[in-house]
């Protein structure tokens, strides 16, 4: 039986956790948070005192954390996976950071005798959940088709989309147009508000045109409503939109409503709204158009 | 038999002309161009030598005109619609014009004993031809039922999005939307390609997430491989630009996205690039980037 | 004696006539505002109840109006400046009004065998009183030598700039660049404050180098006092950017951060902040930053 | 007498190394261009073959280096200025690097018995030659008034604005306000270009009023010319403004002119144009709005 270490029980590892053992994998987790261990137990996972010890008898190694260093520390720091892995063990991280940081892991793996993947997730606490991530995967071939194959007991949409570090950029460039659309819509919600327009009406005839998109699917009913519970947090949004503004730098890429809505974001946050819902551009819209006082539902 | 007038006969009115033809009623043609006349005549309509002759014994004048000048002269001129209509006249407005004016042209007809509704639609020639354009509707309830009746046979979705000039209020946002849309998918597609990932695996990923959107789903194999043939034209989304811009500005909403985009559709038309198709954004970002001497499909 | 009518005696208007009467020309000044007209008198000016008994004797028309549709109004009404006035007056216009209706007005008035020039002012209400005003002038050269002689009893550099609607194209120049530099400082302040500097030291060796400006020489230290008394307001700035934008589109210019700067200023007027000096945009970038609630002084 | 080791003798050490030997002081440099210590030892200093060998008698140490890893190496490497000083020795950064990696240096100066202060300059090639440079200081007072004493043989503006990494602080805003000043005079100019106003007399009344700055004082002259001779590159202000970009979101300082103008900056560096002088941004503006074909002296 494969042999699953996986270190980063939260909001979403958690339940990725849970599907793998539903599965019928060895799941061995770590975390720092004891009560996430012990659920991962009570589904008939194993629980690991150290990154070591989870690591050590693993084929393959996923982890889920929350940011770039995170990931550098647990990947190469002394008591970390890359010193405790057999060789030939798989890393697949499913954490969202940089993509040069993925270079670097995947190039490092390799002097080691390791293999490392990049799978950065999309879907949210729901899609862990059910199963449902979209995942996109950078990384050789064969390494990837093999990520694929444990992968699918926790995503929908599993795709291959390039080499050592394609999974960070595209989940950086998903970012930047969720962000982007969620701004457009919050944009035109204040703007078809202040004509006095039936917005119901009128979201019911953009969503059907090229206008269309996920946002007005699934969010903008809460956003109408001024329901910001998430979701995903604006903090997250920042810390992603910093990944994809250093990579487009980087890159030489000039990306004008990325930079201006990772502002907008970043903007948010400094007021005090870190914890809404990402949704909560459209408050921005209101407060810059002063509309924030006309708004009772705020 | 209800008697149509239908002033415009271009690449939207004629084919929509063509399927009021066809949904039985008696349509009264007039446009400057004889061509166009010609073509209504021979489907079975009827041809007028001018607006005064076109709309003295209609019940419905619709008119399809390229801006609001152009809207203001034909229903407000001497030899113009109201000038000329019976009384209680219902005049459609597909045209995408200003609020400001459609809210005039409102008050003008009411005035005059005469009943005006904006209804500008998406999806453009092929909507028009195939009738499944997309119609947003503002004005009296009574007016705006009564041209749903006749709209439906042009259009799929018809709907009632508030008073007069909430129609066109609602094709800005839709067109702010849609440009927004067109220009981060167009960021997205040059920082992928700059990493040297897989986008068609990438758009695949990306479409079936929360940042799918119409673009991903319709014009993106366009973008990828530089086909910037028209459907919509740039020089066209800068004129509805400039309606949504203005528009924002009387009603002090601030609309960060939509008014640097609307800079960046500028930059495109002065460039000479005004008769592309408006994914062409992708050109400038390439070109912003540096990109656009390594790009040999442009 | 040369005889000067003056339409329109406001903050600006009043002490420019003023400055005339002083300098020795027989003023007959026209303004709504009776009190106005009773201030003239008192400085030993003319007043008149009409604008056309202001003209009609008149070798010289100066106004001085809030916009392009009150310049429009006084001179080509119907009891306007150009029915009324004799064959080769000159009409100098001092108002701030866009481009193209400047260029409007000078081709009425040589069809009607006027002569006209456009003279924006900048400087102030400090300016206009001191006759320190800097005034920028587009028309025929004679026409512009003659207005010269007259302006340069209100103003101290009274440049010829180009031909019709150049003194205006400047003018909308110059608020572009001020309200830029205004955000750019801004910006700087929130940006040092947050990082504890000390900022009067900081301002002295900014304002030293290349990075120095009028406003850090004659703004900063009410700024860094967050005293907004205006000085020139938000609202009327607001106005200037709607005349420069709208020109830079007619024209194909492309004018990145002056269209950002557009909706920042959009948006404090939004807020209620109109009435402020345009310095206020210091507000919006704390608000942004989330630092207006620790500015004690605000 | 004092013994400085000066390490870095490039564009900018190279003549402030020279006013030191000048100014009395005993200078030994240190650089890995032999040409440039050939001629620090003709005008009289010495030449080190080690930093340790440099700084191991040095009293100070200044250093002038490209970037925030170069200073780190040169301070924090196990051959550098930390590991080899005497305690008490004053280190002097006259680099322009992160704030935050300025306040790391001071603290592990601290740490080994030494002191630290930040003091990047600005004036450019010809102030460094002149002694006439601009220069902001970080630090503990002590240690800055003893800095002033000898930075006062480089420049003529030496100001204490902060604790340590003000002076970085300082300087990134100082990038700022010179990158946005010139952006708005090119959006102006091509403003005033394509209105056909005499470029030449309007920037004799901007530069008089409140929209004078230093770049309308100092560079117009060659912009209006389009000669883009560096000056100051578009690479170097490229790395400025990732520092300042850097440093406001670590602050939540929202920087809407200063991100905007970075992207600008980043397009000129994608383009191929990152040798240019920084006013070239002017050829950004121009193509933008394709007025880069028109102009003859590109």
């Amino acid at each position: 039986m494969t042999v699953l270490a996986f270190i980063g029980l939260g909001i979403m590892g958690g339940p990725m956790a849970a599907n793998l053992v539903k599965a019928g994998y060895d799941v061995i987790g770590y975390d720092t948070n004891h009560s996430a261990l012990a659920s991962l137990q009570n589904l008939g996972g194993r629980s690991a005192g150290s990154i070591a010890q989870a690591v050590t008898d693993a084929d393959v190694v996923i982890t889920m954390l929350p940011d770039s260093p995170d990931v550098q520390a647990v990947a190469l720091g002394e008591e970390g996976i890359y010193a405790n892995a057999r060789a030939g063990t798989l890393h697949i991280d499913c954490s969202s950071i940089r993509p040069d940081i993925a270079q670097q892991l995947a190039r490092r793996a390799t002097d080691l005798g390791l293999r490392a993947v990049d799978a950065p997730v999309s879907g949210g606490e729901v899609g862990a959940i059910e199963a449902l991530l979209s995942i996109m995967v950078g990384g050789q071939p064969d390494d990837v088709s093999e990520a694929q194959q444990i992968l699918q007991h926790v995503g929908s949409t599993i795709v291959h989309v390039g080499p050592h570090g394609a999974g960070q950029t595209v989940k950086a460039a998903n970012q930047l147009i969720v962000a982007g659309t969620i701004q457009l819509v919050a944009e035109a919600i204040v703007f078809l508000e202040a004509y006095g327009v039936d917005t119901t009406a009128a979201v019911k005839v953009l969503a059907g045109g090229l206008a269309g998109n996920a946002i007005l699917d699934r969010k903008v009913t809460s956003m109408l409503q001024r329901d910001f519970t998430p979701g995903f947090r604006i903090d997250l949004h920042h810390k992603d939109m910093g990944i994809l503004t250093s990579a487009a730098r980087d890159a030489g890429v000039i990306i004008p409503l990325g930079s201006h809505v990772a502002q907008l974001i970043a903007s948010l946050r400094a007021s005090g709204h870190g914890q809404l819902d990402h949704t909560a551009l459209l408050l921005l819209v209101e407060r810059l158009s002063g509309r924030d006082l006309q708004s009772a539902k705020v």
